[in-house]
């Protein structure tokens, strides 16, 4: 099926009513395409002599355009429009994950096993030993996924209600992909302060803290805080998520190209959560060359050295009020351009700035930094956030096996080597021969990906002292 | 199987390898009967010419009778322990509860809905209209059941991870009993300011608060604070889920007993959270006469009037420093002793001084406040906490169909005309040619007790302008 845009964000499922004769629904096919909806399925709901009910789905552009839509089908004669429904609303009905219990509570043996007072004997052994709540409560599967909803996707500061479908699914991916039980926190309050207090206060329940859509510069303190202060792992996903799948993929992309990190010239425009994480890794990951954009221009300008001494702190290195130039100007002679933006804010003719086998992963959603059609003719390799293009920047690759390595080693925090080892991990997901100007980074869907980032996650967690288990469970098995 | 004590508390499962050979495994089972470990389970997992391994299931007093046991079954000759696991923490493995999504995330096309970018577009219908996140999220089914850690059970303040394992267990028969998603939320903190702040901050995901194993007196304030200020139901169940399963009790006692609860006098033993809860139950259901006692004697008498002009905190009534009587005292002429204090602190010579026809709920745990065996001679009525006597005074009976019917209605409260209803469906749960003295209560199991609540709680919730859904969900099903 043709898909309209990107994605199908505006589906609609109709339920007709039409009198049943020849070329009725040629009409209501007729109107889709002048309105330029995408047809999709078409399903005969009953049929008598007389009339016909089908249900018939499609693709709009917006709200408005599916109105539009309906009032012209509506409007044609012998058709009626007996239901319409959306189905990203329909889908999020009742809200997307619950709570089950891993054994049925059927009889009053198990009953008083799990609960009083059986359960006693459990709670007084992890009151003699904390630890052994890792072995006996859920704490050792568990993420929170806290917000407090003061940047929810790209859309703002929407509030904690707002958020809840975003962070439940979250939890979704989390399940599916690593099997993490993940549960949404929405916080009632901005204050970076309250909002510390509130996941210091509730962390004794879980294994990981996922901090998410909190708006910058808030959240670097709120992550920093809690980092200090929780012996859980804490990862602000904005930031980390991105930063870790943008290095996989550009360390493939410099194997595409034949350059090396060292030497390469980076541009990142935008200077936000995920802006100044990309930053930070990548001075981590041996970057020697790197210009900041923000809004006003370049803030961030300096050789490797410089910036790595304050690497763990960007802020004081920027110069907000003092830009030294333009983007257009940091573009000239860089082999990379990273966006994490706004949509059309750089033209293809300021690629050509750029030196040859230039590298442009235009990351602001949902229109890119430069336009797809646009970009791809003007430099070797292309990436950006969508999925309707190839090499897209998904932090779904990286939040997943991120959790589940910390979780399998019961880590005390997720540090730069552990992020370090995940990028790595992901970037060699695809085998050296595979790899193309369109093939820098795995799907979402490819069923290596969790597995090798978790194990590289682990294990760098053990290397590094923060792993409470020196083996993971998968190695505890194998050594039976 | 027999069990040995109230519960299968210390239940072990044991392999053994044995010679194979004649009267081999008798004389495990003679070791068993020796020491008054009763025998269950008895499978072979293999067998040789020369050798069988078997898995022994057999119950124990408790932990070091256990040891004994097991170090007696070693000792035999041709017999080897290779493994001994305790059933209720194998039970416990990895936690009982997990998340769930409602459905698969195996398609690019559901990626784009539930998560970035079509869960943007119900974001912002939230954002525009937060009562949205009612019908879009799993707000509408979820309870935060949240402790502090202070009084586990009843084995005192072990903490938050110590909590963990009791709240699973709470979460399960949330969603055994009710279909309810119950996340257990355990506080580093047991600052009465802070544990409020903290869940204020987390009640924008949830569609209520359970609050539990939260000490006497911080409790009180702790609700009352969070239930002026939350516009979703509050409940401390230490406290009200007793009280209503103790009234329903009560009501049904009394009509088997041909008394009016008008006319009885109660003597309540024990006035922590939930013997105070249980008296303003009592007051509101139309008791006159009642005497509180603590350990120093009585501390609360008054007749119904005066009671109940400040049932709201009994605390002012309460003359902790100038004790009236003592509990025999109280005892002389009452109808009804509810003890919610500890074992063995009334005599069956004691019940001779109330008037005939005596109810008698000893609810101390493990221990009642006098010896079921030689109690039952001296009353009419007797129930426990305990489900090894008839009349189990269990606050699972409530907790499940009060949350349920809140959250049928997207309730703001759960107030005392819920709490009421729910007591008086759960007694007429029982038709009343079916009460008798040993039947005055339903068991959990009866599958018409949460329903009956639930729509008792709605329609109390409705009648007092609390519910913000006009109907239930299931009478939206029926009017279709």
């Amino acid at each position: 099926m043709t898909e309209i845009g990107p994605y199908s964000n505006y589906r609609l499922t109709v339920r007709l009513q039409l009198a049943n004769a020849p070329g009725m629904f040629a009409r209501v096919a007729a109107v889709l395409a002048e309105e330029g909806a995408n047809l999709g399925a078409v399903d005969i709901v009953s049929a008598t002599a007389t009339c016909m009910v089908r249900d018939v789905t499609f693709d709009v552009r917006d709200e408005s355009h599916g109105e539009a839509v309906l009032a012209r089908i509506g409007a044609l004669p012998d058709v009626t429009v007996l239901s319409a429904s959306d189905r990203i609303f329909l889908l999020h009905l009742g809200g997307k994950i619950h709570v089950q219990s891993k054994f049925p509570v059927t009889t009053r043996n198990v009953l008083s096993m799990v609960y009083t007072p059986g359960v006693g004997r459990v709670s007084q052994a992890i009151a003699k030993d904390k630890t052994k709540a890792y072995a006996f409560t859920s704490k050792s599967n568990t993420v929170a996924v806290v917000t407090d909803g003061s940047a929810v996707l790209g859309l703002g500061n929407l509030g904690p209600e707002a958020a809840l479908p975003v962070m439940e699914g979250k939890a979704m991916l989390f399940k599916e992909f690593a099997g993490i039980d993940a549960w949404p926190i929405c916080l009632n309050t901005q204050d970076p302060d309250e909002i510390v207090r509130t996941v210091q206060a509730i962390a004794p329940g879980f294994g990981a803290i996922n901090l998410e859509d909190i708006s910058s510069p808030r959240c670097f303190e709120i992550e920093r805080r809690l980092k200090g202060t929780l012996d859980i792992p804490v990862m602000h996903d904005d930031q980390h998520g991105t930063a870790v799948v943008l290095l996989a993929a550009l360390t493939n992309a410099l194997t595409v190209t034949g350059k090396r990190i060292e030497d390469i010239r980076v541009v990142v425009n935008g200077l936000g959560a995920a802006g100044t994480a990309c930053c930070r890794m990548l001075l981590a990951a041996g970057l020697s060359h790197l210009i900041g954009c923000e809004p006003q221009g370049i803030v961030l300008r300096g050789d490797g050295e410089q910036l790595r001494a304050c690497r763990t702190d960007l802020g004081p290195c920027m110069t907000h009020d003092r830009p030294q130039g333009s983007l257009r100007e940091a573009l000239k002679g860089a082999d990379v351009f990273i966006g994490l933006s706004v949509g059309n804010v750089v033209t293809a003719e300021d690629l050509d700035l750029m030196v040859p086998d230039r590298i442009v992963f235009a990351m602001a959603n949902p229109d890119p930094e430069v336009p797809p059609q646009l970009a791809a003719s003007h430099c070797r390799i292309f990436a950006t956030g969508r999925s309707d293009y190839p090499n897209q920047i998904n932090n779904a690759l990286a939040f997943p096996g991120i959790f589940r390595g910390a979780l399998d080693v019961q880590a005390r925090d997720i540090n730069e080597a552990m992020k370090l080892a995940a990028a790595k991990a992901l970037a060699e997901t695809i085998p050296t021969a595979a790899l193309s100007e369109d093939y820098i980074i795995p799907s979402v869907f490819d069923k290596n990906v969790v597995p090798r980032v978790a194990k590289a996650v682990a294990t760098a967690a053990r290397d590094t002292g923060v792993a409470r288990r020196r083996t993971t469970i998968s190695d505890d098995f194998a050594s039976r």
